[in-house]
């Protein structure tokens, strides 16, 4: 099998237990089940499932069964949907698109798109402390999932994103941001996959150079699509960023080409402690080169 | 020592190492600072800490240490406090004052009172990962956190209020409401502090008898003091809630300071399975006379 097959179908093998799991939450007669369908609208949406899929392989190669990380994996979808949900209000980013779809607060209102982000973030923690794992496991994961999402992760870079608006930022500045804002959470979905084998230090803290690395490549990639993509591809607006503080404001265009290039090769370097790294490397090359 | 006094001098050895607990957390010179900043304008806010007081008490009437407690309790509050912040927001019910100051967003502005409720209620699952008990413990604590912060629990409830404004209600579906909404956290403040204790089944249920009961005064009495209550008490607009779906509205005032009554003997009598029951039952029948 050649090696574009076999990653495809390893993927494959991740992504359906993933849909089916999202899928299964947040369903039933209730009278609250308008709350259950706004949730699911945007964890339902499409998408890439980049963060489980990564849960599930650092599971795996640190010698665990995948299908145990398979809810903290989720968690994390959860934390990703929730913070997109919140980050698309008209009071933050006011966007009207999301994933090709008109984003939540424009389906449901500001009040339900908020209430639809805090709900999924909960669900988030209760879904990893239902997970079929030790209360240790449980317990380091949940530990996790609230460091990297919360004042001094995920939020504390929205923050920063938030107070930089409307100002020349240093370098400095936005490589914080962006590891803050993309890579915490990055970084949760490959320390959880760790966690869920019982993996050790060394793998914990190569998990976290490999986030580290993938997160601004990734970002990096995010800001170029943003001014050279295409809307069809990315179902949502082109050139929105265009007044934010950007890899693609601050380096131009071409050193962000590079940059993508440096870190995704960084990225796989970070992935030594592990044999069997192959689709942890392919993943990495194939973020560098998307187009949506 | 006269039972006044004795009550006082036990509420006031929590209120101080809650008020430290909480005045310690989310300092520090960050880029991110505001936030904290926004996140402890409305956490040290002078609310009562009825919720974690009741953590603290009941870890200790099921033999327990309080401090074991203390990161629990406050987990509660800091869930409390974002619910509080996004209940507040121009698209939720628009509030500009809130315990006598003007609310979060008026202060911080939208986006960042949204960002704050999303970082306390994370930070409430970092603090009781945190918390110096077993990984058992603290993911059963943490699985009470969840399931009834959220959909099922507090969320749910809002989401009930949002969708039954602008409609006359029956009392099944405004008891839910408030059962969700207000009742769902209590029950949470009083079981993990029995789970911190390492409590019975037995003593779980009585728990959440008690918060059920005292639940349903508590917002009984916070409907009857939107109508009879004083805004320098309370704090925050009277009559605010003429137009909402509140049980002096289903009820009228007459029978509800009635159902307070009840209520609060019904709290009291769900205690009997715990030997030291004092200052629960007077907490629950000072509830039910308080002006503010």
């Amino acid at each position: 099998m050649r090696m574009a097959d076999s990653f495809q179908t390893h993927m494959e093998g991740y992504l359906r237990p993933i849909e089916d799991f999202l899928t299964a939450q947040f369903t039933g007669e209730l009278p609250q089940k308008r709350l259950f369908e706004a949730m699911r609208y945007s964890l339902l949406a499409g998408g890439k499932r980049i963060r489980p899929v990564l849960t599930l392989e650092f599971c795996r190669v640190c010698g665990g069964d995948w299908r145990t990380a398979l809810p903290f994996g989720c968690a994390v979808e959860m934390i990703h949907t929730y913070s997109l949900i919140h980050d698309d209000l008209p009071c933050m980013d006011d966007d009207d698109y999301r994933r090709g779809r008109p984003t939540n607060h424009k389906v449901y209102g500001e009040a339900m798109a908020v209430l639809a982000g805090d709900a999924l973030l909960t669900a988030a923690f209760e879904t990893a402390a239902a997970a079929n794992a030790s209360a240790e496991i449980r317990a380091d994961v949940m530990t996790t999932l609230a460091g990297c999402a919360g004042e001094m992760g995920m939020v504390g870079g929205q923050v920063l994103d938030l107070e930089g608006e409307a100002r020349e930022l240093d370098a400095a500045y936005i490589h914080r941001l962006q590891e803050l804002k993309t890579g915490a959470l990055l970084k949760a979905a490959c320390v959880v996959g760790v966690q869920a084998a019982g993996g050790s230090g060394q793998a914990i803290q190569a998990a976290e150079r490999y986030a580290a690395a993938l997160g601004l490549a990734f970002q990096t990639r995010d800001d170029l699509l943003d001014v050279e993509g295409e809307f069809e591809k990315l179902g949502k607006a082109v050139g929105a960023d265009g007044k934010k503080n950007t890899f693609v404001r601050l380096y131009g265009a071409a050193r962000c080409h590079a940059l993508v290039r440096e870190q995704t090769e960084a990225a796989v370097a970070a992935l030594e402690p592990f044999q069997d790294r192959t689709f942890l490397t392919e993943l990495a090359r194939r973020l560098a080169e998307r187009d949506h």
